[in-house]
């Protein structure tokens, strides 16, 4: 196998797709830094079914795992999401940013995680009080990235193809992991020395290790000669190094077989091995490998990187994912030590690897890893070139971190560390990130081509585990749920929960009417008409009540008569007139004075309320109208379109004419308080404010509400009722309109006011989740 | 009362408005003009249940009955819409035409009506039979129209406030409503004279009254004297004159109390008057029309017109509406033998009314019946100026049938029976009607500004006796059924059976697929690419294969490339290429050769399988295909737009092209028996014929497509499959799309093959019959 195979058999986009995912594990910490005793919070549910948000082997380590994507750009961009859930949804806990733990008790206190349900319950629970025994529970707590990956299996074909036609595929395929598994193992303390970031440590953890270190004050440790305390002697590792051929499956399985045979580990499972051949079965990896060949790849040498909230940079990704393909043309030696040499070279670049000079063996004879390291990157360039991946700017980074150690993650984290202190450095990060996440809490990174709406429902989904597929992002469409379960959503609120009728009643202002009068909903009473003779024979019962008389489609409030005193049948005949030079349907209807809400109604509760405000600024004495807008606009949910919960209020002509009936000008000072209003229209699509009531509105009127949508069989209803006095029972009151489709944002991400988890009512509503 | 008043207090527009309603009952004969003794024909479903179409008092006397409607155009046209139904649903049986009756048995023979459920069968069974013991069975089979007239609410109101607003309101409106019934009876020999045509007899009818009339040949007698034998003394009446009282309401229902107590008559309900007062209640008339008041008028003078397919002219009924303002206004004599003089008139008149020198009673006093018509229809065109209310031809017609008795109805009908004979003369109405309700079946008159699909449906709900509300025809959206099992529709197939996910998903062909496959669904193969990178990334899986690809959204077969023998790599890319110049999606798609099938599954069951085939001409060695084209346009199902089941085929540019590539011309003579495809594609829209091929498919398709209906858990879908060889059960098929809200109208009334009654697949669906 060499460049050239790859070069004439796949295109550059082939080859940069694959098979991606990641999982990161990470302590849950209190505000000093001390590890969270408190459970895996209940809103992420049942760890064992939460397929994106579980925990490891300590209550208080989260693990997020992302599905498996075929490109690192959206296979990193869901891994963010998931880390932005955790870092909202752990209350006042963060996220330790580092592989090594932070200030954690003794083992007999560290929280040993508990799974409802769990299979062999007993023994599983027995392994885990193993492990404490036989690593120390602190050892347990380190944390760490796992980088999962294959090729396409079209990728596969081609090679097979183009490479060994002959051989059977399986073999082929297994052969090809087996030799990336190989070069790995041989290579792996080039990414050890890249992307190690565990130089520092807490005094709390295990005395021995910390002795390693050297002190610098207020409990902290930091190692300056090298990258990777995780990966080194003191690291996460099984007792004694184990060998498993890796020459054929079979040869492999074996031999892991032996070890657990001989207690050397209780299990497969137990075998901490720097990269990992993974099988479609999972309880029976060994015989699953055999049977049904190597499925993925797991790479668990990867540290958190603390400068990063996912815990890895997704350049370093770029880089793992070409590295792979390294793997794959870099030709073999045949040492027969090479086993023995690649975790040599792991532990010595691990522990001395930021030093310069250090001297590693390459097939048994000392070179020096810097020489060999670039070696290596100037091949993986010149890979790069060939095979057009345009990875260049990320294999320069790396370049840059082997001729200086000083900019190696390792590094950087060590000067924090003696600079702030172990548990402030970290901590400073961490609440940078946990920031960060609350700013951009409205939307979800991975999904971010769907609507606001749809990105909350799936964050939602995902927190509870519910699992999310994605079936068309253009159209807004996903499924939700699994087996009997899986049911369909097209923007947030269209699901098989309403009927389709039930949608055309709602889109039709005058069945909806129609029909909710006819079920003695309060409706303002009203027509349309066609024809001013319709009009005229029909206009009978309206004279002398409150009316409004409007074209259909009314714009900006052209052609609308408001008789908030009653007409006589020729004034009303009149606006009819005025209203049919705008449409040709004219609607009359009953005048009700009083504020607009809107009801958010999921399968028959009330899951918000919600008053819309015109878009509008407050003054302060100081600055003109256009600087306070300027200022209101940078409020973090105001945006455009579909993507923020709020939109920028717009100083456009309307707006210039509304202020001049005012006598206002864009360039006026606003005295102190005095609020202003920008429009007439409250619509937040054009900059309006959205003030959460739910609280504050009566029972009565959330009823009135739920009958409303109930009235047309409605399980998704914005229901818009205009109040006088929202305060009082007895005020008048009436249904204006009943919307499917109903905005979900809005309240999720009021301007003023509680935000309201909207997506949970509808998991609730579409039977995904109990409470 | 006066005309200005009327003018001061009412718009033209308000004058024409009403509530009007109308019954037609008319008998079923044979060919051969013999009284059908078949049942009510089932499709009609239980005869009380039908509020449209049931029977009177004989089994083979049909009624049908219109909900009553705000204007005489609608009112008239739905009672159209009823008759045609009765044309085409009663198979090779006629809807005899006139009120005397067909040739019918002796009194034995005549079937009664028999209701299933009815309400005291055995006291209700023997009413009717005593009807027959006291009237004769066959005066009972004499039929009529029944003209059901009330002002609406408002105009009352208005009126009431104009005219006498101290009076209550009940005793106002009782009062209008008595007025006209006292003038009715005083001035109903006018529309005895003009609307009159019962002035013939087959000799099976009851010989004393045979006896009366002039034998003209083949058993038929006429009347030549008068225009209505039905209102003479032979016709339908009490055995003697009864003169309740019409002063008050309760003096009135006090004197028919008295009638029954007496025994002059069984019920209330059988005191024959020409008009009706009619209360709320229906079992408890008197009580009800103490209690509520006077509900509408119910005339009952009108014979049927055996000149029109209804029984009756709309300007007939226009008339009648303004003869109800006329009486309104008339001011009454103090006569106190006005009742006897207006029977005695009444009798007159039918019997001796064509004669131009016929003199009656004007209060008491001896008048030329003629004089005294012109000088009503004088006064009548004044208010028709006076008013405006646009009936002055309907009046000119009206006068012109006092000047010219020829013109009569009645004379008219004389004629043709001497010429031809009774019954032959009458059936070849009946025959002219029945193949008009034929030709037009496709449509239901009064309804006829639904979508042709929405009419099926009213038309089939209608003849079963499902209750249709109309909800908003612009919209096409309906009610049906009653009470709890009141559903709506929208376009005939949005229901609320079908959710509103399942429908989302129709609409998006690729979440379709998706979820087609994911539930083995046999889907062709295929994805959408929005990039070029993506789509060379993804080509891999169809290389080498049978496979189409096309912009998304294709026109004329732009950017359309066939690879039926599979292509390579680059070919594919190329193609892509191509295509996306057309559109930034484009498809790539398995390709399966074959005809297209159109499925329309319905709850589970194919309802009728369609073939499409393009616009196309056939030559007959004579004619141009400009001509060809002509002719076959002329068919009665091809329309524009949504009014006509199958398209006109229309000769443009496209047809041009397309006939140009096979080297022809509009001006060609095709060869005898040579077809020529006008265009590439099979729409129906596009002029295609429709070809019905139900009972050709075999089970095996027909299953396939219930379950892919099923798959997305659609009730209603039209399945599109394409299939090699239809016969052949593993025949390469596969299916292409499904869609939501199919048409039904092109199975209904197919260019060719069986046509399908879709709507009671519908109803079914719907829960609202039963089979």
């Amino acid at each position: 196998m060499n460049l050239d195979i790859l070069k004439n058999t796949f295109t550059s986009n082939e080859l940069l797709t694959g098979d991606f995912g990641l999982e990161r594990e990470g302590l849950r910490v209190t505000a000093a830094g001390k590890l969270a005793m408190t459970p895996h919070p209940a809103i992420f549910g049942n760890k064992l079914k939460n397929p994106y948000i579980t925990t490891d082997f300590s209550e208080s380590q989260v693990e997020v795992v992302t599905p498996a994507y075929d490109t690192v750009p959206k296979t990193y961009a869901v891994l963010e999401g998931l880390c932005d859930i955790v870092n909202n949804e752990i209350g006042d806990e963060y996220f330790w940013p580092q592989s090594m733990p932070c200030d954690i008790p003794e083992d007999g206190d560290i929280p040993i995680a508990v799974y409802e349900g769990e299979k062999d319950a007993e023994a599983a629970m027995a392994y885990r009080k193993g492990l404490i025994e036989r690593y120390g529970g602190k050892k347990q707590l380190i944390s760490g990235i796992h980088f999962n990956f294959s090729f396409t299996e079209r990728f596969i074909d081609k090679l097979h193809a183009a490479v060994a036609p002959e051989k059977p595929r399986k073999d082929f395929k297994d052969g090809v992991y087996l030799k990336l598994v190989r070069n790995y193992l041989r290579y792996r303390w080039l990414v050890i020395y890249l992307l190690g970031c565990s130089s520092a440590l807490h005094k709390s953890y295990i005395p021995e290790c910390v002795s390693q270190m050297e002190p610098v004050g207020d409990d902290s440790y930091v190692l300056k000669t090298g990258p990777s305390f995780r990966n080194s002697i003191c690291g996460y590792k099984n007792k004694i190094a184990l060998f498993p051929s890796y020459r054929t499956v079979r040869e492999y399985t074996a031999d892991v077989q032996n070890f657990v045979d001989k207690g050397l580990i209780s299990a497969p499972k137990e075998l901490y091995t720097q990269i990992r051949m993974k099988a479609k079965g999972v309880d029976n990896i060994l015989e699953s490998l055999e049977e049904d060949g190597i499925k993925y790849l797991e790479i668990r040498t990867v540290d958190l990187n603390v400068f990063d909230k996912c815990g890895i940079a997704e350049k370093d990704l770029v880089f793992l994912h070409q590295f792979m393909l390294y793997l794959l043309v870099e030709e073999e030696s045949d040492d027969a030590d090479w086993q023995k040499e690649g975790l040599e070279n792991e532990e010595k670049v691990a522990f001395f690897g930021l030093d310069p000079n250090l001297m590693i063996r390459q097939n048994g004879k000392e070179v020096s890893m810097t020489r060999w390291a670039l070696e290596i990157l100037e091949k993986m360039q010149k890979m790069d070139i060939e095979l057009e991946l345009g990875n260049g700017g990320v294999l320069k980074v790396m370049t840059d971190r082997v001729i200086h150690p000083e900019h190696t993650y390792a590094y950087r984290m060590a000067e924090i560390v003696e600079k702030e202190g172990y548990l402030k450095g970290m901590m400073r990060l961490a609440e940078t990130y946990k920031k960060e996440s609350h700013d951009t809490r409205y939307l979800l990174k991975g999904f971010d081509n769907y609507e606001l709406s749809t990105q909350i429902l799936i964050k939602e989904a995902i927190t509870r585990g519910v699992p999310v597929e994605e079936i068309d992002p253009q159209d807004n469409f996903i499924g939700l749920g699994r087996g009997d379960k899986k049911t369909y959503v097209k923007q947030a609120t269209k699901t098989e929960l309403d009927n389709y009728i039930t949608v055309l009643v709602m889109e039709n202002k005058v069945v909806t009417k129609k029909i909710m009068a006819q079920k003695g909903i309060p409706v303002p009473a009203g027509e349309e008409f066609s024809s001013y003779d319709e009009a005229a024979r029909r206009i009978g019962p309206y004279v002398g009540k409150k009316v409004v008389i409007k074209p259909k489609s009314t714009n900006y409030g052209l052609g609308i008569c408001i008789f908030d005193q009653g007409g006589s049948e020729k004034d009303l005949l009149e606006a009819v007139e005025i209203a049919f030079e705008y449409d040709k349907t004219v609607i009359i209807e009953e005048f009700i004075p009083g504020q607009e809400y809107r009801f958010l109604v999921i399968g028959g509760e009330v899951a918000a309320v919600l008053k819309r405000v015109p878009a509008n600024v407050t003054g302060d004495g100081v600055h003109t109208i256009t600087q306070l807008v300027d200022v209101k606009n940078r409020h973090p949910f105001r945006g455009y379109g579909y993507t923020a919960p709020l939109k920028k209020i717009e100083l456009d002509e309307q707006t210039e004419l509304y202020l001049k009936q005012q006598e206002l000008k864009f360039g006026d000072v606003l005295p102190d308080g005095k609020t202003v209003y920008l429009r007439g229209n409250s619509n937040i699509s054009t900059g309006g404010d959205s003030i959460d009531m739910t609280d504050e509105m009566p029972d009565f009127f959330k009823r009135i509400a739920v009958e409303a949508a109930a009235s047309v069989k409605a399980v998704f209803c914005g229901v818009d009722i205009i109040i006088e006095d929202y305060r009082d029972e007895k005020s008048p009151f009436g249904i204006i309109e009943l919307n499917f489709n109903p905005s979900t944002d809005m309240h999720a991400y009021p301007y003023q006011g509680t935000e309201r988890r909207t997506g949970e009512f509808i998991l609730r509503a579409l039977g995904l989740i109990e409470n």
